[in-house]
């Protein structure tokens, strides 16, 4: 049992605090004979990066990556693979400013875990959040590179789907879209007016909060387990570990307890390759906790961003009333770099059914 | 690494097939001294126990628990007490028709497991969804009355919000109105709608879905964990791990990812006992990942019962297309069953993070 | 983490008193398609049965195994096999014989673990040792013989290679002199020695210690893993988790701290299927945690049964001091019965071992 | 599920290979408010550090630890204390010769892991031995180091009692003595024999074993667990999961399968404190598992270092017969080195069950 790790055969375990000298990650389990560079961890990394655009912090951490373990040349190729031993991955914290945080020591920050870790804890690193700070989801997106690796034939996508209220319209969903503009939008025309409502947001001090959807595509049929080893399962508890998020939903979610059974239920027909053919995707394509060949398709919610200039009640650790508002750099929709960390977690979740697959079924040994 | 597992340091293992000899499960790590009974167990697993209305299936399973083991009687009460050792328990599946299924041996019921299972595991008991029947949910509930009893004063409680998209209305919102009708619904109106609703679905050969919540009140601050072992993201993984879930959300859940920044922080003023009092809970009671000492509030939403009389098209094992309707004795909405469910699966995790709290926290060794 | 379980793929969580109703097995993470049938689990029972020779107690056990759930006629073969779900085992107590135990509920006997536990949990069956009987070993021979199935090309045996300080002579080990003693001994000319041993040291209320050796033969080179997840890591635990085991050794185990590294070493030479033909067996079949296809070897040293007729000085569970000596049916040397015990683990920690290794290694995906 | 980690509660996960450009190790789950320093951690360290005599290696490693994140400042004392965050700990590598290994990149070292890695990764960074390299083991007393800290009244002592076949005086055991040589001896005149063999050895090119043994002192009666989570188990595994160990034993050990059953017994008589007092210590301080409150002693057999002048007959990866030898640095008798190693993975294994204690004992919650 560990509060730091993830997954099981695949299995991550991060460490460190934002201000702290670095953040790192142990990524355990990795199968060897994986091709992997630190330059292509380092472009899913640049991915999430902050101080991209004017809508996400200004914080200016290049993220600059090492493999420290498990990675080697090739006899055959020459080029660096896994060996099977744990990979370690180091990224050092620059630009700090601990300054920043030096008069919030003693406030709870509303809707941050600055109180929770105190009762807990007794003792935590303040500075930017420390150990809470989402800066940690920076690991989760390295680990999620390599996770990628093990799933070949799998593209994992994730887009911004909602922002402020504001959703796309599904007519216009276009995965090519979402690299064009800073929101990872599927819909150029939703971007544009997230764009000026948050440019609005911004500079009311306030926040927005915003809907992420990531879709993996190519996933065999099979992959999952039932009961408590559900995909679904494992990645709504994925999912709901990201920092801010409040909610989670595969396939159409929440919709489906709105509508009747025969609505909801996806028909088969007999598909060229003997295998069904589902006709709708409403069930996300996990049933019973097991993957349908179907794309997985998973939505959560993020909280607008806790960290605003609009001051909020709140009291100091010595019980004092303050009101509190934040003057740091902040995403005014931590929505947006989430759309990265929702990958990576949907590939740290793959991969580590991929490899409890070959490990429990079939049914020859 | 166990799919039949749940929990961390209380943990639970179930087993058994809907129409196999008996269904079970084993808890483990439940500490020693706790007073209990098998007919405290019994009158959890009496409010799921299906065939109490006409609003659930017809089939008349007697789920009369055994303790096998891991009780004994107590020196100085006399009375029965956990041992610390593991804890047995076992049910014998009695009225099992086996008939009622055997046309469907080969054919996929299209939202039903059937599929899947056959692609992972290439043999399955296919009798009422052999292990993936909702029946092993019935032990979810017996284990969950043990974790009752190590959370001496945290008062668990489930309600249906939402039926076939029909909500309860909020300010008639009245826990006691849920043992008041058999929709363990909180609102006395709501109930008398969803009955009417009810009814038509049933006779049309229909089915819906529905929306639970559950909440826990008296659970203190500082339970939980940060990164991989929120609270909130065990309540996601429990509530999905239940049949049928598609969506959960913490606290106000997708509302959090429509409003802004101020109003959804949950402002804090000083308490009276030293502790801030908050004067919101759109938080669901947990930041961080950790409880605030608020109720802790999750909802889940169920889809459509998949077992209709209403024909679906579908295939079969070989790849010959049909239609599918089941004839079975089924609930028309799984959702209801779904409340005494969904409180267990919320008093197991809170009974593993207590446990969890006392190893692992506290600034004393 | 589970007190009760063992393994990590191929998982068995055991459960049940001595002299309470039942006692269980749940093995989880066994592959689907593996045809079992309760009467080959039942042939490993009965190899470890009390009451077959004056040698071991009298206690009459038919120890009949029931299979519960995880096990379906198969569709091609019509016969029983695994279906990848759990499966449940048990066997109900029939000989219990609770008087015996009465007035030994409050002095601890030296050598048991009733004063251990008593401190940690304040309460527990005395009956018969409760949960901590060597009883509980019966349903580890059970899941064993179900493990034993999913290594098709492995043979695993045990031996008694020493009672009561005598030890065979290793030029007349024959593994087919195990089956036709009551001592499972390799050499007939020992068996007859302890014979003669045995009888006198049950006259005099006495008892004495033994030691096992469990060889694999069959296993491939590369099972096993680096560091905290080595082979001989997990039998050292294995056979230590057994019942009054005191010691364990891998090869030459000992003898090796008192040798030279050369001759030591296990010399190479080239085989004749392109891989390496080891001339000696020091290492017992392990080097660096990971298999390399020679035998694997594990000896371990089980104490004198600690239930003697002979006075042994000892305190109540209230402070008075008092003689303690056992007056019910108990095995002179638990070392016999230990050696199907063992044979079993190693199987649990074979089966174990493969899935991992299905999992995470070969340098494809 | 994690080949690189140790530990349920107090966890490790240790990453690096012996010629990368790191080592380290995260601890995860050490409660908060435990004060730690590097220097602390470092004089640990340097118990192990090679080169500190003719008898261990020549490799000239400072191994200087850094604390990366998990421990800041204490508000009420200012000294670092742990946070309950994870603990980074990392050591560069700094004298790496890599040159020394390139000529047996292809040929397997009799003894050592590289065939078996081999086969089971296809790949491995071979330069030291890579991953299997017994360099893991200061990441091992680093986290020992910090685990120590949370056993306040545990003294955890490490001797060596046997080097080549050439045992201690138990009559001359003084814990003080071990201090005084280096070999970690309790026994001055064994030391000094000791030192004669071990010049021989070293200058014949041969290497010799030796035997370990670690005793904790102050642990309390109860920590432990019965069946599967036995302190003595955990220890067994541990232990055995040191390069080279091949042995491991508990209390009197082997020997106890040569004694009666009466002359086994620790016999018991009332205790001033209300809780019985033992005679003696057969039992190594454990009973069914757990912890009686005396003394817990484990032994274990280091085999002969494998690198040695001495050639033997060995394979290439490609199936060539070679003669190995190895000219690099190395420790004549690995087993002086083990002692700290040994006493750290006791520290592990105490810390883990110290925590396990607290969340699953007691008889109230």
């Amino acid at each position: 049992m560990s509060h730091n790790s993830f997954g099981q055969l695949f299995r991550i375990t991060t460490w460190g605090e934002s201000h702290g000298k670095a953040i790192g990650c142990v990524v355990d389990g990795c199968p060897p004979g994986i091709p992997i560079t630190e330059a292509e961890i380092q472009a899913e990394l640049d991915r999430r990066r902050p101080g991209q655009s004017r809508f996400t912090t200004q914080r200016q951490e290049p993220d600059q990556v090492k493999i420290l373990s498990g990675v080697f040349e090739d006899d055959r190729t020459g080029g660096p693979v896994t060996t099977g031993t744990p990979i370690s991955l180091l990224i050092e914290n620059v630009d700090q400013r601990s300054r920043d945080y030096s008069e919030i020591r003693d406030r709870y920050r509303p809707g941050h875990a600055d109180y929770t870790y105190d009762v807990k804890y007794g003792v935590r690193d303040y500075r930017g959040g420390g150990r809470s700070s989402a800066r940690e989801t920076a690991m989760r997106v390295a680990a999620g590179a390599i996770a990628r690796k093990i799933l070949p034939d799998v593209t994992i996508r994730g887009a911004l789907v909602e922002l402020g209220g504001i959703a796309i319209d599904r007519d216009r969903f276009d995965w090519a879209e979402t690299a064009n503009n800073p929101f990872f939008s599927p819909d150029k025309e939703a971007a544009k007016k997230w764009a000026a409502h948050l440019d609005e947001i911004r500079k009311s001090g306030s926040s927005v909060g915003a809907i992420v959807e990531v879709v993996a595509e190519g996933v065999p049929a099979g992959i999952g387990a039932p009961i408590y080893g559900k995909l679904d399962q494992d990645l709504a508890s994925a999912m709901m570990s990201i920092n801010a998020v409040k909610g989670v939903e595969i396939g159409n979610g929440f919709e489906a307890a709105r509508i009747r059974g025969e609505e909801n239920a996806d028909p088969m027909r007999a598909g060229n390759d003997g295998r069904p053919r589902f006709l709708s995707n409403n069930a996300g394509g996990v049933l019973g906790g097991i993957s349908t060949g179907q794309p997985v398709v998973v939505r959560f919610a993020v909280k607008p961003t806790s960290s605003i200039l609009t001051p909020v009640p709140s009291v100091t650790a010595t019980g004092e009333e303050v009101d509190v508002f934040t003057k740091g750099r902040h995403d005014p929709c931590v929505g947006i770099r989430a759309v990265p960390v929702g990958e990576a977690m949907m590939a740290l979740v793959l991969a580590d059914h991929y490899l409890r697959q070959r490990a429990q079924s079939g049914s020859q040994t």
